[in-house]
């Protein structure tokens, strides 16, 4: 398998998913919004020009929650990251794997594009602002969610991996969790696994 | 099964894969924005106050892609809306799962706030602008793929539940398709679904 990766950005979730499955991979690697992703050359890997992209033989994909749930069926068939569709964790788990994308990033990339794309003369406090409230609204419903439970969806999952790193990345841009114990007791949790931190080391 | 449903929103979604399922539901309706979904009654079906909500049996989900793919593990044991795990399709299918939330609909909430949400003093041309760019080179990818393809997936599947009905809502917000004549194909086929229809009729 080959990853497209950039630090700092969704790919970390497809390297830590393929760290705890315990996959061998190559990476190629950019930095987030550098030149080099918008070539004609990576628009012909990812018309989007985003990265995680995973090549496993002839099947290449964009997406890193599908990318997650394509692991998992093709190389996790002990069902070790995810729970039993008969399960009553499943539908937990199908939820918060999808919360992360559905809910929290659309906020979330708002609020970047305001505070570090832009140059202050086209950005907008009131956007920023904006944007921030709906993800700090967002997160809320995860630390709620974690006030009984050590993982998204009780054990340790592929979902973790997709909206726990959402929650995870809100730090960089000044969250914090002092009213949030649940999340930041989690995001402790996930943040002493050993393949993630194999993943952030990249 | 009980639906909470809004009509132009993503709970048509649900609706639509609940009839090509043959699965019969309940109802409560909502209009799309209403106070009434912002209630606490509401808020303590789901706490960031949108459809579709599923209740089945003790389960209870809020996600679209993450309802989708419920119904299917649960209900869909032939696998009549989704490939086969080792077929070539399946990838494919995961990937165009995914894509509606993880790109189209940022761009699309971000346009929708600007030019029908906020009030004209508070939008922005420039923010609405961008939304719209960027919302128009995601479905132009969409048109790329289905080329060759009669649906997302080859065959109908989930996917065109979702990332399908994603492109469709772009029409509402101004998109054409004289440039994307593949995806405006596709928008006609999934129109003269039974089961679609039946679901912009609620």
């Amino acid at each position: 398998m080959k990853l497209y990766f950039a630090p700092r950005s969704r790919a970390v979730r497809t390297a830590w998913l393929l760290f705890e499955l315990g996959i061998e991979f190559d990476i190629e690697k950019y930095e987030l919004g550098a030149k080099e992703m918008r070539t004609p050359e990576f628009r012909s890997i990812n018309p989007n020009a985003r990265v995680p992209v995973l090549d496993d033989g002839d099947v290449r994909m964009t997406e890193s929650a599908a990318i997650a749930q394509y692991l998992l069926a093709r190389y996790d068939t002990e069902g070790k990251f995810s729970p039993a569709v008969l399960s009553p964790e499943f539908p937990i788990y199908l939820q918060w794997l999808h919360y992360g994308e559905g809910m929290i990033m659309g906020a979330m990339n708002n609020f970047v594009v305001e505070t570090v794309f832009l140059p202050p003369e086209k950005s907008s406090q009131v956007h920023a602002d904006r944007a921030f409230k709906l993800m700090d609204r967002y997160l809320r419903a995860v630390d709620a969610h974690l006030a009984d439970q050590e993982y998204l969806a009780g054990a340790f999952s592929a979902a973790d991996t997709i909206t726990g790193h959402a929650c995870y990345m809100s730090e960089w841009f000044g969250v914090t969790f002092d009213e949030m114990p649940n999340l930041g007791a989690y995001l402790d949790r996930i943040k002493g696994r050993p393949a993630f931190q194999k993943a952030l080391e990249l």
